[in-house]
């Protein structure tokens, strides 16, 4: 039995309680006013994800399956959905900076709040009750990796560059000439079944068709991209997509998001110094896919990586197992350190339902526009994590812990 | 030997004539004023596509292939060359309306400089530049249709609504109720091989899994469409990805293009009273899938419709003979009318080489945040158009003539 | 000898510690957090009007007249400069939202260094520092009333819509038709001479011709702006100067900025009742010009209300004596509740020097695209107005305390 | 009697002749689709202008003077209205470039078609009619002005740099010091009365009081700018108003419009070497405002400029007499060549009052954000100007014939 099917196993109500707890934890460092702030519109407020992971048992589970149960405070609805049109009206996403209040203590009491009435009404809960805060939890989850890269976000957006918390000395990592793994060929599975938690757009399972390729055996590291930037890789139009070259001159990218040119990059621990072996993080699709070509190589299909990663316990590398200054490191394993960019557009897998009521918005509204990531990264909490997982973003974003696995035509 | 292959089998040089000729036809109806005119970036003047066809003729074939090849005037490769980056630096494309100099009787004498040169040289040509011919006149028909569409653009955009040319009222059709015809499971082939020539990006030939599904018999109708906007579809969120109906409230859309709310569309033949049963036409990728969603149904995928239309005559249905106002009308065929948007993203195929020097920006560079459209339309020239075809445009564009052809699962 | 007068004897170390100590009480009662939220790139995070008015005398007088002086942070001078180009380098406007840290402690402690630091060297200043102290302290009341109308702007931003502080209900006024008084004609003085502190901007004294006109004894009230709203006053084209219709369409606005459709509004001391006879406040100066139309009246000229208020106490009236929820109220002088929009572009008076150095970059660069607001609000500290003060905004500028009296021909 | 007053006296049915046929000669030398190009959503097309200029007539004289009038197309106001609420809906100002129907000729027959019917109502007119015709006549000159600032835009906007007609080689100006007449001080009368006809906004006459002050005696030059720019001039923050120095950065603006690098200007007539001793035109208000303040002038006022012309004939110097490559040149006069921007914001005249009905519309509503300019230009049509005329345009505009004269502070 590996680590991620044994942290699963752990009963529902102590799973909740862990999740519920490092989310906490993830606050610990931070100021009301550190928890305000929203460096951009695509990244939210420490204090919203705190309030709104809360706002998703208080909706889903406890409003719908615990009878009386009176909200925590009925003007907070609007103030904590995040996009389910079926849950109602709700803040403008890039007016959520606006909140100093509730304070962050007021939201911690929330917090308190929802766990208690989730502990007392669990054992009375039915199936599906049970299976929503299953979803809660997976939903929690998410939410924690997102509170660190929006808080990484907060953070460089203010000319002190704050730290986030302390972080020991990164061990410098030793160069090494990656290696290829020969892929599988033919037909082949991919996609969920069975009765353990996935996301609804992990399924179902279904064939697909492998043609002959190989991936690499590590992630492209920081020296492997000062090689790309040395060689004029964001000055060269015909390395990128039509697209990408447009967000490049519009933009003015000339490296990774957080590197300075002095060598440093900002981290969770504030300015340090690059680790030459650590993957590259911080890059776009746009970025992942011109590196790409001017290696020579290409990014790998989903289910080219899915496949590969099958027989991969999905809870061992560089992932997130309490609060503090994550980042990448040399030396890590197919799941963890940065999420690993495709070449797949983010769609419906062959058969996908989305499922009614509003929990259905979850995944399946969001099927345009986004490219699929694979795989975890140092900010992923443990145990979050599987082959058949779509982790999706537009091909421009960059603040999330991105980077990139070469894989090429045999 | 169908139609298409016939077709294909004319000698190079009479087609490229035929072809040349036909666009020059398609210039008959306009004025200098008209040809001139850009009626938003994404559209070009007709002026434009007349000369920028005629460049791509002279850049890359006389210019590299004629030697002592004298360009036409060399000030205006800046103006026609439409998104090469190996060709220099270019007119903004969003500033080809302001070119209303060269007058189009200018252009005229290019192409006919053009065609001389091409004409003279024909016989010494060497299989490279023959095989830039054949790219040269694919790339022309591929203007055509765009030259149709964004006249059609162009005189929507006057209050006047003029008419590009008269079309005999159209025939009603009968009202149906579609059929299903059930695809093929498990591995099939896609994608193109063999000597036929065919963009670089519908190659290589590749396995595929087909999932059990089956395809609607003909495309969805005015009528039908109608029934969906009775019935809200343009006002309830959970038809639509997220995408699609936040581009539905910022425009305000709640029809297709075009569309009039007293019955009547306009068309290349002006304002005409809507067939019912007519294919609808100029809606989005959004607009696809969120009636495909309504009526319980989904778009095809790009492999579902290629295996499909595989045995079927592509050179048979409506599709574009001869200058004039063409329509879609009831009644049609697989190819021609309107293009079917499918719900596949249009990217690589697996083993796809883009190919060496500019040229090889021609498809290649676009494949992110585009959506794969298949089969042809009322405005493709006929012989254009295979099953490997591959269309591709940004999931809000409904300046083409685009439609809707439903798939099931089984 | 009036009470501005009086209020200007004071000896200038007790109105430096006077006038910053209750720019520290307007932070009493606001959280870390509240003096951190920026609601829109024109108003500045409270935090922020902390800082700055600190740094404005660390870097205009101690810097520059205390030999040694250490600053208290140097890299701080970058986050606090708002926008003089001759000091440096400065965080962008639209990003004073991001500053979590410093936290507001630290920048309490950062106003007691500088207060110490003047403090102790006040007694050698020379003229020089003398004359930039008095700048500082008229800088600083500037900023006190930033301080409330952009805190006020914060708290409208957040849903929960919190009180800054508690405030007595309102006594409500006493209906009353506006007698008009007659100005003088001809020759008159406007701007200032002599040694008492004005702003460069007031400069100099000179003449300018009055013509036949007449003046309201009172400004515009909330029931008289809502007749304006009830005859379709927002709806009427004609009331409108061009760019005012524009915004109008462009903005949707159809009330005063804080009217709630219940018949309250918000206020420092969060939604309250509207009190009918107290003036109209929140409105643009487009808003003032239309309902000046409506009523068959003008806007008064710069000069006329100067004239005007030539022998008015301009420290009796509404105007900010300590910290708290203001707010207009009926039955006002000329001096405080709302600033009164005038008809007159803010250009130089005749003869204008801008000062030399940095400090002359304070009012003079602004001089295009703002029209003049006289008198002063509640929000302005009693002490610091004057008849010749010339306040600035743009024209569809509303979150501060401007109101209307309107003027006419005779 | 100056030449001024005798163009005036010139009977109006002759005047209206004349102007109508110098409109039609301004089109003499445009295809169909240069005159259909729209350069950008200020400038209009050559088109539209002959058009809208007939539309005024047709509205305002024709349907409300002539009984059984018949409009020439009922559709076309639609098209040509310009921005009178009070006369209906109209085409969006940036949409004017989509009229390639009507066509030119057709546009000429509109025109000949109100000529006639002007012709054959001239002797019952009354005098309310005959005034609108006034008022007509001066409206199609400031459109011949800006027909020929449109055009040159619309070629300029062209890669290929057409020229609209030729010019003879420029007669080099001498170089020259400017002298500094002083103008007179204390009460000046300003603004007009009497019979003659003005626009609304130049009424009424009223007192203004003049501070001592001089005028230059000649327009600042091109070689005095090539001396700004290369001082720095558009590099020091100093010199600029805060808004004119975010417009310089946002916009890349090192020159004047027109200007190339290698010195010559693109003017109606084609690239030119520049005179350098012709005035400087194609300044916006930001650059006159900036120069003045590095010659350690300033611009005048509009009373100052006004006081200043009082004696000079308005119908002397170079102004436009009939089609043809205008342009600035050596050795004007006060009227004519250039535009002298002012320091005056456009308001509204002491006891001004805007019309009835909607010709009212004309010039009141443009009121805010921006600047006179006085005189005349190379492109006025002799006969239009007076000392009273008032010239607007927003401070950054620089496609008309915009120039600086200095003044300075007795």
């Amino acid at each position: 039995m590996n680590l991620a099917t044994s942290l699963r196993q752990t009963p529902l109500a102590e799973r909740l309680r862990e999740v519920r707890s490092l989310t906490a934890a993830l606050a610990g460092p931070l100021s009301d006013a550190d928890a305000t702030v929203q460096p951009m519109p695509d990244a939210s407020p420490a204090k919203w994800h705190l309030a709104h992971t809360s706002w998703f048992f208080e909706t889903f589970v406890l409003a719908e399956h615990v009878p009386g149960y009176r909200p925590h405070d009925e003007r907070w609805p609007f103030l904590f959905n995040s996009y389910y049109e079926g849950a109602g009206d709700r803040l403008a996403r890039d007016r959520r900076g606006m909140l100093s209040r509730p304070r962050l203590d007021e939201i911690m009491a929330y917090r308190a709040h929802v766990d208690e009435a989730l502990d007392r009404a669990m054992p009375g809960f039915d199936a599906e009750a049970l299976t929503l805060i299953e979803l809660g939890i997976n939903h929690e989850q998410q939410h924690q990796e997102l509170f660190l890269t929006d808080i990484l976000a907060t953070f460089a957006a203010n000319p002190l560059l704050p730290a986030y918390a302390e972080a020991a000395p990164a061990k410098p990592g030793a160069a090494s000439t990656p290696g290829w793994t020969e892929g599988r060929r033919g037909e082949a599975q991919m996609g969920a079944d069975g009765d353990e938690f996935t996301f609804d757009c992990e399924r179902p399972r279904h064939s697909v068709w492998l043609q002959p390729h190989a991936i690499a055996d590590r992630f492209v590291t920081n020296a492997e991209w000062a090689e790309f930037i040395a060689d004029g890789g964001y000055r060269t139009a015909g390395l990128w997509l039509s697209e990408g070259w447009e967000w490049v001159k519009r933009e003015g990218i000339t490296a990774p998001l957080y590197w300075h040119e002095d060598g440093r990059s900002f981290t969770l621990a504030g300015l340090r110094e690059r680790d030459p072996q650590a993957p590259v993080a911080h890059v776009s699709f746009f970025e992942a896919d011109a590196f790409a070509r001017w290696a020579g190589a290409r990014l790998p299909t989903e289910a080219e990586w899915e496949d590969h990663a099958r027989i991969t316990d999905p809870a061992a590398g560089h992932q997130l197992d309490r609060a503090g200054a994550v980042m990448p490191a040399a030396g890590g394993a197919l799941f963890g350190d940065v999420w690993c960019w495709t070449g797949t557009a983010y769609l419906a897998h062959p058969g996908f339902r989305q499922p009614p009521g509003t929990v259905g918005e979850y995944n399946g509204k969001f099927m345009s526009g986004q490219m699929i990531l694979k795989g975890a990264s140092c900010a992923t909490p443990r145990g979050h994590s599987r082959a058949t997982y779509r982790n999706f973003f537009p091909p421009a974003a960059r603040w999330q812990f991105t980077g990139v696995r070469l894989a090429r035509d045999l």
